[in-house]
């Protein structure tokens, strides 16, 4: 059976992620890293997703904090600001909870971490909201990404990511077709419970959207 | 000025490549990554040189070698062979101490660690030496990899490997013309002081070459 590895954060997009990388033909194995986020509470939502999924989790911490300036990064201070404007986030290029080269280096160990399983690919759940602010979570960033790794791989490892061109609209609606355990997951990035952005269909919506 | 973040092993290729990288008007940066290999006597080696060529050097241990399974992780059992042959290497695509997405993992973080400094350039001292059992170690990785931290960085960061068409004799030819302090550094995966290949010009050559 053909073997990928899903970066599994908590959040909705994640879940929905590997559900739809099971409904594909793969043997999952999750892989959720924490980096030094504000917040521990989204790793034990990828514990309950992965668990309801019957899939395999490696929980990892990477201490990269004190090397990547971001204010979503714990140790950093800053508190994460809530009310930044479209045009704000345009002006300053990145919004302020990017945190530098972030999605490559969830990507460079999941790599690793597939090419180790000889699995075939990496999954990843981005989407079209987060294009403006997080220039790694942009179509062309994943498309140079994915190239890098099967280049640098023995099992020439690849990245999808399938929602990359979708609204988290759709991948709730795609979530609930799956199956996917929506009700687990998490997805406010300061960390409270029930999460603090606006509701739609159940679901949390991000707090700098 | 313009700054770099280098990848600083402690071996002879990533000392020519940051003197380069000074010589080229860079405010260089080093970067020391421990990810469980065999031995820590190449990370003294870096600090040393770092000293030399004045230049700070970050020492960042990444826990991923659970992760990666490779004869060079310190805990993964296997003795490293020693007498390797060209063509076994190549029957088996990869080298026995091919370590899953290394460089690809060692540049995401250095490219992080860019992009917090608003640096512009990772360096890191690839050869031509490694082409053939190393497929993170190849021209055509290094430019694909370049392109995805350049999309996926505040900064734009990109990376430079300056001596990716050279060999060693050529590294060694150009860290004299520098001023590089090759009798710092250290260049034997087994760890053994002084290094266990046989010796060329004063400087250690590949084990497994």
């Amino acid at each position: 059976m053909k073997k990928a590895v899903v970066l599994l954060s908590g959040g909705m997009d994640s879940c929905v992620t590997a559900r739809y990388a099971q409904e594909a033909g793969f043997e999952v194995y999750g892989l959720s890293i924490r980096y030094g986020q504000k917040h521990e509470v989204e790793v034990d939502a990828a514990e309950s997703v992965a668990e309801f999924l019957r899939i395999p989790l490696y929980r990892k911490f990477l201490g990269v904090s004190d090397l990547l300036k971001s204010a979503l990064i714990a140790n950093s201070g800053e508190e994460l600001p809530t009310n930044r404007t479209f045009e704000e986030m345009q002006a300053s290029g990145v919004a302020p909870s990017y945190v530098p080269a972030r999605n490559t280096i969830l990507l460079a160990v999941a790599g690793g971490y597939a090419d180790s399983l000889g699995a075939e690919a990496v999954f990843y759940g981005a989407h079209r909201e987060d294009h403006v602010g997080y220039p790694d979570c942009r179509p062309e960033y994943f498309t140079a990404m994915s190239t890098a790794l099967q280049l640098g791989t023995k099992h020439k490892v690849r990245v999808e990511a399938p929602f990359i061109f979708d609204t988290k609209d759709k991948i709730v609606k795609a979530g609930y077709t799956l199956g996917a355990p929506l009700w687990l997951t998490h997805s406010c990035y300061q960390g409270k419970q029930p999460a603090c952005g606006g509701r739609k269909r159940g679901v949390c919506r991000r707090c700098l959207n």
